[in-house]
Order: C-alpha cells, then sequence, then structure tokens
C-alpha cells in the first residue's frame, strides 16, 4: 500500500524551504477569509445538512474533476452528471467512485490532485493513495464519516477556522438561507455577494425570466432602462442590509462605456422586445459595468470583474447537460483600452474599489500591474480558475508584484462550490506565498523583517482590507 | 584544447539533480519514437546512401544554423546556400565550415548549439570544441566518419535505436521511397504521413500545377470541388495503405469553418480560374481542416495542425534563395473561437484524434491546455519550433499540465530533417522531462511511483499511444 | 534600528551562488555604457549643479516613486508634483519625506525599491532602512552629502565611472548644453539622440508649434513634406555632428508603410491645416518610421524604436499635471506584420541597424527573438521600463536567448531621468546576468570560458558594438 504523498515542506523550492517552512509556520493557522466564492447557502441553514455519497460530495457536482474524464473519453453519463432533459445516468455511485480511481492518474501534478489528496488525508484521516485497489476501502471510510456530526458543515466551518465566508447570490436573490443562518444564532459569518450578471448581460439564456424574478423582487414591471437602474439599486440596498461588501461581475470581455441613459434604454427596450442583437449585448454590459461602478462609490460595495470565459464551447455538451461542464475555454484580454472609461471616470475616487481578475495571464505584467500600481481604486485579485495552481500563484507574484507591489493585490480567495476543499486551497497559497517570499528574502531582495509582513498579508490582511471585512 | 562540455548530469537543476537523474537513467535507453519529422526517405531507400562533406551535412541544409549567421551579416551566398536562380555561391566547404567555426560562439546558451555538440561527441566522437583552432581538424574527423559503413543511414537508424521514424510527405508524393524500404528487407520501420498543404491552401506558389499533379496520382482531372474532395479520399488511402498513422496541416490560423460543399466549390472553382482571393484561401483553408477532420474521423488517421507560421517573411531573400531559409516569424494566435466549429462538430467524437501545436505560447495554458483538458480529441503536440529548446520545454510543462494533465499530451517529436540530431534532441526532453518531474517531486506534488510512470510516459508511452502506432 | 538590506550576494539562486559571484566580480568594475537615457544635459553643463533636497531629488521628479503612492490614494499635490495649472502643492519636503517614509513598505519587493536602497547606502552613505522613524534623521544625511562638492554630477559621474552618457534631445533641440559640456574641456563624453517624435506623430500636443521650432531651427518654414524632410535629415546632420550615434523612436505600435512622396504631403498638408485625423497620424508615423530607416541607411545613425505604451490614461490626471506622471499603460503589440514592408526593404541592409524594444512581453520568443535571429539589422534592447527589473530581466534571458543568441541583443541601458539611480541599476542588470549565465553553467549548458565571455559581453561589450560607440 502506497501512502498519500503530502510531505509537511511540501511546494517549497530545496534551496530555501527551511526560510519558506518558518515563514509558511507564522500563517499556517490564521484563519480563513473567504471573500469570494460558491458554496450553497444552504449547507449552514440547515444545521443537519448531509453530504450525501461520496461521490455526491467529490464527483457529481465538481467539473474540475469531470472534466478531466471527459477528457480522456469517459462519458458524463457514466459519471451520474444529471442530464438537462431528465434522462437516465448511472445510479452506482460505488461503481462512478471506481471508475474515478481507476483514472485518478490522470491528476498527477494538477492543483485539483493536490486538493483532492489534502480533502482524503486532512479532511476525512484516509492515508491510503487513492488507487483501483483501494478504491472501495476509500469509499467506506468516507461514507462513513460523512455520517458523523462532524462531517456536518456547521461544525467542518469551526473546524476550517473560517472567519469569513462569502457566497455569490443573483440579483434577484431572495437571501433566505442568509436569513435563516442569521436567525439561527449560529456565529459562522457567511455573506451575500451580488452578482447580477443575469439581469445585466442580456444575451443570458432566460433573461427575460430574470428581468420578470427582478421585477417581482422589487414590486415594480421592468418596463423601462430607468426602473431597471432603480431596481439593481434596491436590490444592492438589500445586500448590503445583508451583510455583502461586494459585487461580483463576468463579462466576456473588460469593455466599457457610457451609452447615456437615452441610448441605454433603446437597447433595454430592444431587449426587451425580444430584440436586441449580440451587439447590443456587448454594449449594454460595457454600459452597465460603467452603472455597477457610479453605484459602488455610491454605496461602498467593493466591485469584482472577472472578464475572459468563454462559455459553453462544446455545443453538444451543452445541450445535453447544460452550462458549467467543464467546456469553458478562456480567451484573450484587452485591458488597457476597454477600461479607458471606467477608470478615467472612477480609478481616481477614494469612494471606489475595484478587484480585477483575468483569464489571460499575458495581462497580468503588461497591463493589471501597471494599471492597478497607478490608479487608487484597482487592486488584483489572485490567480483565478485554470490559474489557482503553484504554477498560477508563482507566475503571478512573478509578473505582477515588481511592478504593483502586493499592497495593489487583494490577497487570496478559494472561489469553489466544494467547501471541503477550501482549507486545501488556502494551505496551497499560504504555502506558494511563504516560497515566494522566501526566494525573495534568500536572493537578498527583503529583509527578514519585511519578508514576515509580506507573507501575513498575502495570507489574510490584504484579502479582509480589500473586501471591507471589519 | 577546450573540451566539448556535455557533462553527464546536464540540464538538470543543481536542486533536484539527484532524482532527475535517477529518473533519466530509467528512460534514457528507451527505442525513439519519431512521429513527425522531415527525414528525406532516400536516405532509407538507397542502402548505400552518404551524408556528403560535413558541410553538406551540418550547414547547407539545415536553416537553423545558417539563420544565425545570416543574422550577423553573412550572405547565405558564402555558406553555399542554393540560389534560385542556380547563381554560383561559394564551393570551398572547408572555407565555409571555417566560417562556421569562427562563428560558432553565437549558439552559446541555444539549442542548436546543444545538438550541434551532441552530434560532434556522440554521433562523430569528437572531443575538442569547435573553434576557429580546432575547425580544420574536426573537419577531418567528420569527414573521415562519414566514409565509414556505421554513419551510413541505415546503420545509424539501428545504432540510435529508432523504434519509428515518420516522414512528411506531399498529398501527391508516390511513395516510391517507403516502397523501396519496404520492399528491401531492411526492417526499419518508416512511415509516411499525409501533408496536403500543397493542394488545400489556395494560396500555395504554384497551386494549380500540384492540383495537376493530384489529378495524375487519382486518374482524374480535378476540375470540381467533389473530384478534389474524392482525390485526397483517395490518397489518404493510399496512405494508410502504406503505413500512414496519422495526416499534418500548416495554416496561418486554426480558422475552421463548414462552408457548405455548394459555396467551396465556387471558391474552388475561382481557384481553378486563377482568380481566388486571399480571402478565399483563407476561407478555403478552414473548411479543409474542417473537412480533414471529417474524413480523419472516417478512416481513423490522426489529424495534426500547427498553425502560426508567417513564411517567407524577407522578400527579398524569398526571391533569391526560395522558401525555408529561417525568414519566417510566428504570429499571435487564438485557438477559442476559431477551432469552435470544427470542435464542437468532432471534438467529442471517439474516432477522431487532433494533435495541436502552436508557435504561440500564450495559448499554452490560456486556450490549449484548457482545450485539451476538455475536448477527448484533443492532445498537446511537444513545444514546437523555436520552443523545442530547454526554456521551451519547462515553459510548456508548467504552463500546461496543470490544467490538461500530462495525458493529454503527445510526448515528444524531433520535427527535424537532420537526421543525425534526432538522437540529441530525444535526449534533451528526456532530460528535461526527468527535471520537470523531479522538481515535482522535491516539492512534494508527485510521489516517485508516479514520477517514474510519468517520465516513463512522456519519454515514450504517450507519443506512440497518441500517434496510434502499435 | 534596522539596516538596509543589501548582501554582496544579492539577486544570485542559492543553487549557482558561487558560479555566479565569481562571473560577477569579473564585470562589476567595468565602466558604464548608458546609450539610453534621460537625464538632463544641464547637470553636466553647468559644474555646480546641485540636486536640491532630498525631495527633489528622489520624489517629485519621479514617475516610479509617486505613482505607487497616488495607487494608494495619496495626492500628488501632497507629494509637490507641480500642476499644469502652477496651484499650489505642499511646500515642506521634510513633510513629503516622511510621507514618503511612512509608506516606503509599498515598495517592497520592487525593482524601486531596490533602485532607492542602492542609492541610500552605496551613492550617500546611509546605513538605516527607511521607516517612519529614521525619516528625518535620513533626510538630514541625505541632504547633507548634497552639498558637497562629491555630489556634484561631474564629481559623480567620474566616481561612477561612466564611460558614455546619451540624452534623449527633441529634433528640435538646440544641443546648447551638449555643446557647452564640449566647450568647457571637462572630459565626461555626453551624446545626444535625436529623438523625433514631437514632430513626426501628428497627433503630438501642440505639433504645430514644434514643427514652426523646428522650421526656425533649419532656417525654412515647413510648408511641405518635402522641406519637413530635408529639415529633418539637416538635423540628423547636426545631432550626428555633435556626437550623437543613434535616434530614438516612440509610437504605439510598430506598424511600419511607404505611403509614396504624394500621399504623404497630403497627409502632411492636412495636419498644417490642423485636419489630420487619428488614421492620418497612425499613417504617417508608420511611413516616418522607414524614412528614418531610410535616412539610417543614410547617415549611419543606429535606430531604436520603444512601441506600445498608451500614453496619459487617467485623462483627469493629465489634465491637472501634465504628461509623465505614471499613467502610461502598455497595450499588445504586433511586429511580425507590422514591420514586414520596413524589414522587407532595410533588414538585410549592412549600413543598417535597429534596436527593437516592447512592452508587451509576450513578443518576445514568439515574434523578436525570431526577427532579431534572421534579419542581419535588428538587434533587440533590454528589458523596458516596468520589465527593467530581476523578473523582466531573467524572463528576457529565457524567452529570447535561445533563439537570437545573445549577439543579436543590444546589451544594457538604463533609461532613465534619475542619474543617481544609474549605479544600481547597471548593478541589478550585471547581477541578472551573472545569475542567467551561472545558471546556464551549472547546469551544464555553457563552459566557463564561454560563461566568462557572455557575461562580459552582457555587461559591456554587446551595448558599445550596437550603440557604435568608439
Amino acid at each position: 500500500m502506497t501512502e498519500i504523498f503530502l510531505p509537511d515542506d511540501r511546494y517549497f523550492d530545496p534551496a530555501s524551504r527551511n526560510v519558506a517552512l518558518h515563514l509558511y509556520d507564522q500563517v499556517k493557522d490564521l484563519p480563513l477569509v473567504c471573500p469570494h466564492g460558491h458554496v450553497d447557502p444552504r449547507l449552514f441553514s440547515d444545521p443537519n445538512y448531509q453530504f450525501g455519497t461520496p461521490t455526491e460530495l467529490f464527483i457529481i457536482p465538481d467539473h474540475y474533476i469531470f472534466r478531466m474524464l471527459y477528457a480522456q473519453g469517459i462519458a458524463l453519463e457514466d459519471l451520474a452528471v444529471p442530464r438537462a432533459d431528465g434522462g437516465p445516468v448511472e445510479q452506482d455511485h460505488r461503481k462512478i467512485w471506481q471508475l474515478f480511481a481507476d483514472n485518478f492518474y490522470l491528476f498527477r501534478g494538477t492543483p485539483t490532485g493536490i486538493w483532492l489528496n489534502y480533502s482524503f488525508r486532512n479532511v476525512f484521516g484516509i492515508t491510503e493513495k487513492l488507487t483501483s485497489d483501494t478504491a472501495q476501502s476509500i469509499y467506506d471510510q468516507i461514507a462513513d464519516q460523512l455520517t458523523k456530526p462532524e462531517f456536518r458543515p456547521r461544525a467542518l466551518f469551526d473546524q476550517f477556522n473560517v472567519e469569513v465566508l462569502t457566497t455569490t447570490d443573483a440579483a434577484t436573490d431572495s437571501l433566505e438561507h442568509h436569513k435563516a443562518i442569521q436567525e439561527s444564532g449560529w456565529k459562522g459569518n457567511i455573506l451575500p455577494t451580488f452578482r447580477p450578471d443575469a439581469v445585466v448581460n442580456l444575451d443570458t439564456a432566460g433573461w427575460h425570466n430574470h428581468i420578470k424574478a427582478l421585477g417581482e423582487r422589487v414590486g415594480k414591471e421592468i418596463n423601462s432602462y430607468k426602473v431597471f437602474i432603480e431596481a439593481l439599486e434596491d436590490r444592492r440596498a438589500f445586500f448590503k442590509s445583508m451583510g455583502a461588501t461586494a459585487t461580483d461581475h463576468a463579462a466576456l470581455s473588460p469593455y466599457t462605456t457610457d451609452l447615456g441613459d437615452q441610448q441605454a434604454d433603446v437597447i433595454f427596450q430592444r431587449a426587451l422586445r425580444g430584440e436586441a442583437t449580440a451587439e447590443d449585448a456587448a454594449q449594454f454590459t460595457g454600459h452597465m459595468l460603467m452603472q455597477m461602478a457610479r453605484m459602488s462609490v455610491e454605496d461602498g460595495l467593493v466591485m469584482q470583474l472577472h472578464p475572459g470565459s468563454y462559455r459553453n464551447h462544446n455545443k453538444a455538451l451543452f445541450d445535453r447537460f447544460g452550462p458549467d461542464k467543464g467546456a469553458d475555454i478562456p480567451v484573450a484580454l484587452e485591458y488597457t483600452r476597454n477600461m479607458l472609461p471606467l477608470l478615467s471616470k472612477y480609478g481616481s475616487d477614494p469612494r471606489y474599489s475595484l478587484i480585477l481578475f483575468t483569464l489571460d495571464e499575458t495581462t497580468y505584467g503588461r497591463e493589471m500591474a501597471p494599471l492597478a500600481g497607478h490608479y487608487p481604486a484597482v487592486k488584483l485579485g489572485p490567480p483565478w480558475w485554470f490559474f489557482d495552481s503553484l504554477n498560477g500563484m508563482a507566475y503571478f507574484f512573478d509578473k505582477v508584484m515588481e511592478t504593483a507591489g502586493i499592497y495593489n493585490t487583494a490577497g487570496f480567495n478559494d472561489d469553489t462550490r466544494a467547501f471541503t476543499s477550501i482549507p486545501a486551497r488556502h494551505d496551497v497559497w499560504r504555502r506558494a506565498a511563504a516560497n515566494w517570499v522566501a526566494g525573495l528574502h534568500v536572493r537578498g531582495i527583503v529583509d527578514e523583517e519585511d519578508a514576515e509582513a509580506m507573507v501575513h498579508d498575502l495570507s489574510y490582511g490584504l484579502a479582509k482590507k480589500a473586501y471591507k471585512f471589519a
């Protein structure tokens, strides 16, 4: 039997390992600040929530996992990924787990492999490496743990030492689960985040339904751009009253523009009539990003923007299984010209704060670091999605920090729906940060005093400050 | 006298050198799998083929070499590169060799320098470093070796331990040399590859002649798109019967589109009349890539696509010396949108296999790894051309593997017309792979068992599987 | 009290530190060759020039410094940056210095931090780290030094061991300070560089005034393209007579085109009438780059081109403070197609020399190294601006050198207006070069003899040769 390989000094360069370990030791037990993520608030509103089978916990909902199996020719049906038409998929969770274990070698050297091994060993106490031979025994062990009270989400929340966890919620969300959590007396700090993509991006599937739902939330028919804007302001105020400190915005491109109210309404009316073009949608999204900045100036919510994902690239797969099935592919991005209108208007306003993400690493040093190193409002979010990895972090540090300095960045966020992977993800970041700063120290770039302060800020302080957590 | 510098533990990071050496030792003697290259099959059809002078072997045919001398102001005429008009060039091969040796310092730190030193020492037994002083002595030693039977291509093929070597052949090629090899009784496994660029890309110089030749091969006049497609299918079947397992396609961009038969024929007819525009050519290439995918689904040939080279950038040089003179310059590439039509249609088909290359490293992590990490049909070829180097490989591993995993890549190929450089190129790859995996191991990312399997797969198994060699 | 952290073996990778130190020791005392910079020649024309207060020396004129403070919300007025309208700004230089010291932690891990610490300790003899507590004491020490004769620019020039320093001068400049220097009998080698951007780029603010000034310099009204060209030729000849060996050109894009004289004049006449469009300006700049190449072929001046900066991105800041306030943001660049006209015409001309820069690192390996590794005229300048840093240099070496070889690069230049930072900048380069070459040596890529030659050439020889300094 082979043991899971997670040495204590992992992810550190041998040449600066001792320095890195020393720095890491100072931050490894700090509380986790989780300002951007996709954990379902139901996990915490129901004190007795259970995760289901190991397959339900680790495989079926996680497109990081099943896309890798799909890429090797395994059908999503065989992994029990639900079909859009409700048609039959594999029901035997042990069989799926075996298939996963048989192919676990695919994750060698990947962040997903790292997170899984961490979760297996450090959350569930598994010691053997997952292989074809150990698959069923490990399934049994995890299944057994999941029945215990200490594996309920609230118990894990405390055990993980989470200081604050934010969810991501549609503009139309009732936040009923957040209300239930707040009213339950449980002390876990779970905050909503306002994400209005579905009503702001005119090309969203089911946009009319989302607009209708928005109208119902605010008690008005959304029949004009003016009412639409008022409804969004109304919802932001509600989210803020529920503890939100931030908004979140996806877009294919970081294009911004100010159409003016009249032209914005012309496009909005076309959309209401079902006549908006692709160009209308792009223009309107660019305009609404400016509006969201304007509202942030007024209400103080931190604005997050993460462009660059071409969603649902595999059309046949989308038709069969719907969105978020591991088929979103990045595109090249341009920030300098696209963000000029927004940044010229709001970028130096002390009331405004904008956290930028990217899926195009070429923009780190060329555009994002120079923007963050100039505009007071701009901070850079951590390496995102495919780049939430050891190499992704090392590259981010190397490309961004010399120009922006670490104090124009926003620390780490785990951006995950997989709650049990959260400690693993923060651990990778804290080790990567300690490793990077250790490299600076052993090469004579920062002294020990600065090194310790930097790792602390990267691990804890920067995220807390950037997201305005008290 | 200075010796050639090729220490046994070369290319390994000092901090993980012992681990890397251990991993490398396990793969260094594995047979060479060479699934993509440009060696002339004549080398093997004639059992008594001789390479000529050292200058004919190393300098005159190799644009990697002479472009570096040209960049420093040395005329190609002075290096005996043949002129398109057949005009006079330098005839004294010893003088050319001396000029090469005088400028050998230009190759310091370059892959070409590495390959040359390996070939000199490990293939030809030279021990002294090439300098102005040693030039003539080394010329003598190589010239002497080249007269010996053990330096005939077939003998070297065996000595190099080549398991399979593929050539690259025009759609119109008779494959007569492959036939001769197969009929000769010699056991060397030399397979053709179907590369139809010259008939598929309408802007190819001499396209009409290539179409005429294609017609002659299939015994029909190629007077319509329909006949053209049939001719290509016919030729693919012939190549397959001759042992081909793959096709190969160059394009300036990875743009794909489905024009439909009617529109394809309209453009094809314009081309036959000599009236096709640049836009016609781009559209037709994009359409034919889809057709090639369709044929691959049907006949099982693996499809290779390597876009991004702006050919013959230096117009005056092209007029004087023709193509392939070291003046091809890469351009930026976009895969996500360009390949959407092809991948949506064929990317999940279990019968289809597509190996993608790039000359734009920015696409590794942004587009190619996400595509390969999702679509079952897509595998990534190794770092290509300018990136077939130690840094190119290290960057490829770092940018691709975390997202795609190594099992969505296709191992190594040497892509060379310089037969005697083949062992050097595979040795660099095997060392680079061992070094990368050793880095993963000493940083606690993969255990020893996985590390050994990964280096074996990268060095041998992945290429064999991706190219469907039995 | 904490000491400034500048260990003797700084910036070297631990695993090859001894080799790097050995290589660095051989070049650290070589004279400084400074072929591209922005030091004001007045510093040297007046033998008694004084730098003013520490705040005037280090903060007020240096956008590398104040942009980082601005990015954290500190107003430029509070840093005494002069307003365009002459309005009031902070007058208390000690107070500004304190603010700078309070925020000096922002520069942790940045090249600016490195340069400042080097200047403090190695130029001014400060030993304590700059903090809130030490701010006033360090101010006193620097202020005291600045009163001494050995801190006059000419004395520092000798102490820094500068072999040659070039300035950057408008096409309309009288070069009176250069004349004064030459006539003064002082032996410092200060040469002008011809930078005609303000007259060549039609969209320059105040273009008509610059054209008028140009006419006054050459004693003709610039009323046609023909006269304009003659005036530029005239000025180039004057600069050359004053010792210039190079010209310098900025552009948003490296686009080149040959409009022909007639079309060039049509656009020029529109510009004279104040009717030129943005497209006119782009076309004219592209045309003038071709003209500048043509003139370089004729007069032998080395041509430098550094495209890619989107100037004055923050419009409100530009209106209030003018240009060069840390708000220039890079854009993506394309060289392969854009430079085709120029390189096809002049790129192989032995009389022509072109030094290319970039703000888009993605072009290093993809376009610039292949161009420099082919065209005899092309050399690559060092990593520029945001990339003039340890990571910027390491990345440049890794991306460029395998393809171009070091002998198609142009060594280092400091590109600074901060004269007292010049030794710091060259020291970083020499250490980075030694570190990179040491890495090649310990990994068995270059032998000791080659390693020593490479570091010497990178530190000294390449710049001297590329800029044709005798």
